[in-house]
């Protein structure tokens, strides 16, 4: 249970994330390229024209005769002009006097987003014109040479503006999106937390970075698996969803601590994002175990019956009746529950002769158990357990917003806080058929090692070695403790899921052939990168992400494809029209 | 041109690569591991329930108590054992006393290649039987405690003697045979090489590492892509052969210094692969300008006629005259060329009074251009110019081998040597009609800058700026620097090639937008890897690689699909019988 540690590690040598600069500063960037590296510098200019970047110049450099590349950002009554690249802004002075007539005609010129190259020398600003907000504010470059690489047409959109545009246009102008300086950062932040990551497992701890294949055999069952065609008629490759099968070959291959920032492909037009959900509750069922209060005591009579509360914090302070009563309304709708709201001040619970009599006769035990306070609401409810837990895991979500949107600072955006999840279950009921079971997360998951004698008398409630990994809320990985044991496997296989154990031949196989005990863990990159960089979206931190739909609308992919580009891969299209027309004949 | 002291600067943490090795030594694995991180060791053994590796155990390390997890590698009568991990090898002595029955039982009854787990301590072997070859030769393990982590069942093949399998077998059991020293230290080394070069890129010259889409559009005639149908009817994205369109998007937007270790996809199934040829020749058309010699006069009359030698250092010492026989009956049957083999010494050649001709009237002037001594022998021929060229680079190759089959050591296989391969044709004529132009690359290589105006007037003769690097005679990489110039795109796609521009417009439309002039160069890992650990095949550096027509062997793929699984991609098999019926009907 090493990860959190293990992130909070990196973190160290990252600079601070920001979250949703409204007024980004180029600054803030160049400083965290040159925090990040610790011991050296990067040489960003080696191996090519300029001597410097432009964001990195400094009353330190005055005197200097520098050679800058860089888009024109901005222009001002052709006296002065800003150049930028990756690394910041810097003022270049546009030269007046006549015998520069040639560069001032380059630099007045250009377009805006052009390409230029300039050389000159590094002076002062004048006293007063410096600009203590920008990190290159105290110096400006008087040009001598001047260079137009590349003049820019037309835009269709201002790079520093480019916020306030459609998903859609920025994503069919991926290239220029690029340019703004959140993408910059967002895309140079993760590709540095990525090589901490690589550094971290391979120099510190001997992990060995192996590729695995995408091309390979579908998984049973693997409905969001994307298809590749070959040229041996009717034979298909498929894109994997995860190197899952290629990591447990790569343990029992003696490959100990692989690792590998893996591709995943998972075809999920047709199914929604899975939501994680995590709740946290206090079951006071003992409590109210010989209640008088009908709901409770139908709740506790049937089998998986229970009664839960949570405790909202100053909640008599901050919620309305109002609130309350869409609370209520939400719990009704969307999972037919009856909810009680408790006011520890009795003089509150409005109108609610059962909230008053449990705030009688169940007083000390409730505010013992649930370490409540004068000022907190409870809100109660009671029925089969998991449809509680659900409710009460989404109220409290509900209610944090809601308490926010107060004024209460419950939530510190600019902290990181770290959860694991554990002691899953190892089965579930089939959702369409309970009396049989499947897997929690995959076959392959070992079972808590206390509760092997469970898996021949009661599997349902043998635990599992799985683990997921939260941050703020959001999971952003799990993994699992694999089965090592072949006869294990085979009986968790065929005997208790009914699995057809042919289609995995080749990884019991594997097993019995020495696999020596082995696990481990998978994170979601796309989405810790956004949790660290504040991203609205995922697609803020993928240089060129798919839509929503899976297309990419640069350059419109998917597309069609010419029937006869078909024919070497034995495949043809089934129009929705023709199989209509097909069956009708 | 920097990277050969790029990749030299690599080799340097690395350890000495071994070629071939027929006796390997788990000891210089462990060796190279412990080199290659320079500045600390990486501990292997954290996290884990291991105290240390089995191969890094020393005299330093006398007295420690010790627990160790490895595969039996051997065992004799029942008194010690060898135990294996990736990092070595370490003797484990077998308890005989009676109160260590149980342990004795599991170590001695335990399959070879099972998974135990063992503590002990370090003690020093008795005078006289350290085992010198062995890293851990002075040292063993009195064992206290053991456990059988997994039993092995009868392998298809012992591990230490795996080499002598069949590529098939390997490949079959893949997962046994990445248990080998050879595949270990391959797949070790190529973790290490490449993260060497992402800390050079990243952290010493502040590159960035972007991922790009592997699901995108098809390239318009990519007759080699994989294609992947998608849920819409009758749309495909495509696995691109290159990240091409990303890099050059990405400087586009500002994504200076990208790089990326990318994955290719490449449907060869019905192309042999590319090789590589090289020639270095000498040009001596103007020796025979005036020839009285017919074949020659023939060839210089021609438009591309000339007159090629080369020079064979030695050869006059160990060819012999079937050899020179073979070798014109080659250049016969292949290249339909005539070969004249001149030896300087007049004696030697025999009856050819063509030969002898030459060396009367032409002998100081080619002692001059080619720098012969008197035991050389000069191949020459004359012809069309790209033929001969082709012709002489071939016989050069093949008389190193014979040469070398002779005791003469040409090529020494422990010498990296690295060569640039520039000035390419930028265009070559197409085949089908010569009157065309095709790229000889890829129509985004930029045009020397000497020969921009050739364009326009002489297209065939402008040089690309594409460059190749080639080690140890194969080519390694490649790169160009790309046109940065939408109208100078335009007119190459447009005027020169014919090509149908619609399908490029994204490109065309982002280089409109200030893009950065720009170029760069990319590596084939895969035979770089092959290169420097001497490995006979690529199959031998990757870890799950596919057979050499596309199939992996131990899972099957590719695999049949029932059709209605195929039915949510709106595609359906062309059988090739189906079809004939089809059209029967």
């Amino acid at each position: 249970m090493y990860l959190p540690s293990w992130l909070s590690q990196l973190y160290r040598g990252l600079s601070r994330p920001i979250r949703r600069t409204t007024q980004p500063i180029w600054g803030s960037l160049s400083r965290s390229l040159v925090l990040s590296s610790q011991r050296r510098n990067p040489e960003f200019s080696s191996f090519v024209v300029r001597t410097n970047t432009c964001g990195e110049l400094r009353s330190s450099h005055l005197g200097q005769e520098v050679t800058l590349c860089g888009w024109i950002q901005y222009r001002r009554q052709n006296t002065f002009l800003v150049l930028r690249d990756f690394h910041g802004l810097v003022q270049v002075i546009i030269p007046q006097d006549e015998s520069a007539a040639s560069v001032r005609k380059i630099l007045c010129e250009a377009p805006m987003e052009s390409v230029v190259q300039v050389s000159g020398t590094v002076i002062s600003r004048p006293a007063g014109q410096e600009n203590p907000k920008m990190p290159t504010g105290e110096i400006e470059i008087k040009v001598k040479t001047a260079e137009l690489l590349n003049a820019c047409k037309k835009l269709p959109f201002e790079i520093k503006d480019f916020m306030k545009k459609t998903e859609a246009l920025r994503l069919q102008y991926r290239y220029l999106d690029l340019r703004s300086f959140q993408m910059q950062y967002n895309l140079r932040l993760r590709s540095q937390m990525v090589m901490k990551m690589r550094d971290y497992l391979c120099n510190l701890h001997g992990f060995v970075d192996i590729e695995t294949p995408t091309l390979f055999k579908r998984t049973p069952g693997g409905a969001k698996e994307f298809l590749v065609p070959s040229r041996e008629p009717g034979k298909f490759y498929s894109l994997p969803q995860s190197p899952q099968q290629f990591k447990q070959l790569l343990m029992v291959g003696g490959l100990d601590r692989y690792f590998q920032v893996a591709r995943c492909y998972r075809d999920e037009g047709s199914r929604p994002d899975r939501q994680p959900e995590f709740t946290q509750i206090i079951d006071i069922s003992d409590v109210f175990r010989n209640t008088e209060i009908r709901f409770l005591q139908d709740a506790l009579s049937k089998p998986h019956g229970t009664v839960k509360a949570i405790c909202i914090p100053e909640g008599a302070k901050y919620l309305k009746r109002k609130d309350i009563e869409s609370i209520r309304k939400f719990s009704a709708d969307h999972f037919d529950q009856e909810i009680l709201p408790v006011f520890l001040n009795t003089n509150r619970n409005w109108n609610s002769p059962v909230a008053n009599f449990i705030m009688e006769s169940k007083r000390p035990e409730l505010i013992r158990l649930m370490e409540t306070q004068e000022e907190d609401v409870v809100l109660l409810t009671a029925g089969e357990h998991n449809k509680a837990c659900s409710l009460l895991g989404k109220l409290r979500l509900e209610c944090a917003d809601l308490l926010e949107t107060r004024g209460v600072v419950l939530r510190d955006p600019t902290l990181f806080s770290f959860l694991w999840v554990v002691d899953f279950p190892l089965f579930l009921p089939k959702e369409e058929n309970p009396r049989e079971l499947e897997s929690a997360h995959h076959p392959f998951t070992a079972p808590h090692p206390s509760d092997i004698h469970l898996l021949y008398t009661e599997p349902k409630k043998v635990r599992s070695q799985h683990y997921d990994l939260v941050l703020n809320g959001n999971e952003i990985g799990g993994g699992s403790i694999r089965i090592h044991n072949a006869e294990l496997q085979r009986y968790i296989l065929a005997t208790l899921l009914k699995e057809d154990v042919k289609l995995l031949s080749h990884i019991l196989q594997a097993l019995d052939y020495g696999a020596p005990p082995h696990g481990g863990i998978a994170l979601g990159l796309d989405r810790l990168i956004c949790l660290v960089t504040g991203s609205p979206s995922i697609r803020d931190v993928i240089a060129f992400p798919k839509s929503f739909r899976g297309h990419d609308l640069m350059s419109n992919t998917p597309d069609s494809i010419p029937p006869e580009e078909l024919k070497p891969y034995h495949i043809q299209v089934s129009w929705p029209t023709d199989s209509k027309a097909a069956k009708a004949h």
